[in-house]
């Protein structure tokens, strides 16, 4: 089958990598170490030059082959590669953002090979405290171009900076950032909570239930710094076994943080009902935040799948660059 | 001068041992850092008896020669020394906590010298999310004995776990922990946040006020696991440098800390005015509070000193450990 784009989702730690087929479907993928922080650093010939650059590198590794193989095919990236500390910075985009704003900002690098890669900008909201993404505009795209008929939703993309985005007709109108992932792995590893918890491989849904409604609770509007002794004082107490308590603060923080987002949802719609969600992510952490999103009242919540690749595709779609592959194929 | 009592701090890290005179003044004083999760390991000659107990060990080097010199003086501590994990539990009293309660409820363990240590117990609240303390219990009866006109008041102990203990007429009756301090080291050690800081050895006061007015803003809303983020986009966007983001983030945490602690305290008392505050601590740390709190609207707002050892003093004297040495005298 022709192959028609090279998606690259290139973050932090890793680099994932898509061979696209003509109507985006993935041929082939595959996931390499090679974040921006972590990037090959031995020497090389890469396309007949002695190459010592890490993103050349990691770029050959990623997808050498198939440039190979496919001759002429686009390259396009999304991620922290966008970055002051990227190969190339593609500066930020303001909120609103929509596909065609952002897919007529993508920027360009040219490999040592003479391939392009085409780089998407992330998007900042400069309201009082701002906020930024990079990698997770084009999930957010990809979402919406699999849920067309959806106006009004709110996305949400837990991890280790969970991000919550309000989308109105096909624009990214506002944004939230919650920490929770990475405080939650803080606490966990290096404060005194640590000391008495026992991980287990099974998701401990009753303690994490809990920890949702702790924080839903009265006892909840002393904030998470509050609450979160309660998995110390719970143990001394007998009342929390060792390995509930990482479950149970996992459903405190995830509870906090999805109580807070609905007072804010609530008030920026006034009377109006809830919004429909749509969750992307590590399918574990989406049960996790399913089951604390209906505790929160939010009734009408979906999972989205392969909106990295999906969001890709239409940006390089809208950026003109399958032009040339289809008229071909 | 007559030594009348040698009181120790025996917390997880520390040992502080005071020699106290006759009105409860401090004769000498010094501090180890054999807290009980670093005791000594070395055995040697203790009292003629080859000891190799890491809380005899301690106990010896903290006041071996005190006890030497002044052969029948009586020995009180607090502190994790009489945790599940210390020398000799001394189990929780509960709230409300009085000196008279606590200081019947002393657990005593003989050393190998023959000499008695006497443990204040901690105080646990038994409420839906139960309440512990270990130390802080002697600090605020040492500061109840400073400030006896005193009848209802709340006492701040900043710190890893910050305690604020609501005491009426001389008892303990509510507390709330807090784990700001801990929570600060953690977000500023081990997630993103540290990436950006530089450390300074200087108070940025304008960076920390910023950070408790933002935690009191209306954006403050979405709570700490929200607002941490802005330490890294005002960082991105040239309105914060890397010297001033660890102290916006000692402001942030703070202010969130005592925003709930406010609303909760508003809430407990009705339309009664707020109490009168005194703060328990490292100095630098008080100064913190202190200007928080003003933002807080707390108007009375104390400092107290040398709150262990008067409560020290305090619960022996009501104990009747000092009424032999004050016959001698």
């Amino acid at each position: 089958m022709q192959a028609q784009l090279i998606a690259l989702d290139w973050g932090t730690t890793s680099l994932r990598a898509y061979l696209l087929g003509s109507a985006g479907q993935v041929l082939k993928e595959r996931t390499l170490a090679c974040g921006i922080m972590q990037l090959p650093g031995t020497p090389r010939l890469v396309a007949g030059q002695w190459c010592a650059d890490g993103f050349e590198l990691a770029f050959d590794d990623a997808c050498g082959d198939w440039l190979d193989a496919h001759p002429g095919v686009p390259v396009i990236a999304c991620g922290m590669v966008g970055s002051a500390q990227g190969w190339c910075e593609a500066p930020y985009r303001q909120t609103p953002a929509s596909l065609n704003a952002l897919s007529t900002a993508l920027q360009t690098v040219r490999s040592v090979r003479g391939v392009d890669l085409h780089i998407v900008p992330g998007v900042i909201q400069r309201s009082t405290l701002p906020n930024v993404m990079r990698g997770e505009e084009t999930q957010v795209l990809g979402v919406l171009e699999s849920f067309p008929q959806l106006n009004d939703c709110l996305i949400g993309l837990p991890g280790s900076h969970s991000k919550w985005v309000q989308v109105q007709d096909g624009n990214l109108v506002h944004f939230d950032t919650f920490m929770t992932g990475e405080l939650y792995a803080a606490a966990c590893e290096h404060t005194i909570l640590g000391r008495t918890q026992q991980r287990s491989a099974q998701f401990d849904s009753a303690a994490f239930d809990r920890g949702v409604q702790v924080a839903l609770s009265p006892d909840g509007r002393l904030g998470p710094l509050s609450t979160l002794f309660s998995a110390r004082t719970l143990g001394l107490t007998g009342q929390l076994s060792a390995t509930q308590q990482p479950d149970y603060v996992s459903g405190l923080l995830i509870g906090h943080e999805l109580s807070a987002l609905g007072g804010a949802v609530r008030e920026r719609r006034g009377g109006a009902s809830m919004p429909t969600i749509i969750l992307i992510g590590n399918s574990r952490l989406c049960e996790r935040y399913q089951r604390a999103l209906a505790a929160c009242g939010f009734a009408d919540v979906r999972l989205a799948q392969q909106a990295t690749e999906q969001g890709l595709w239409h940006l390089a779609q809208a950026a003109g660059l399958l032009r040339h592959m289809q008229l071909e194929g």
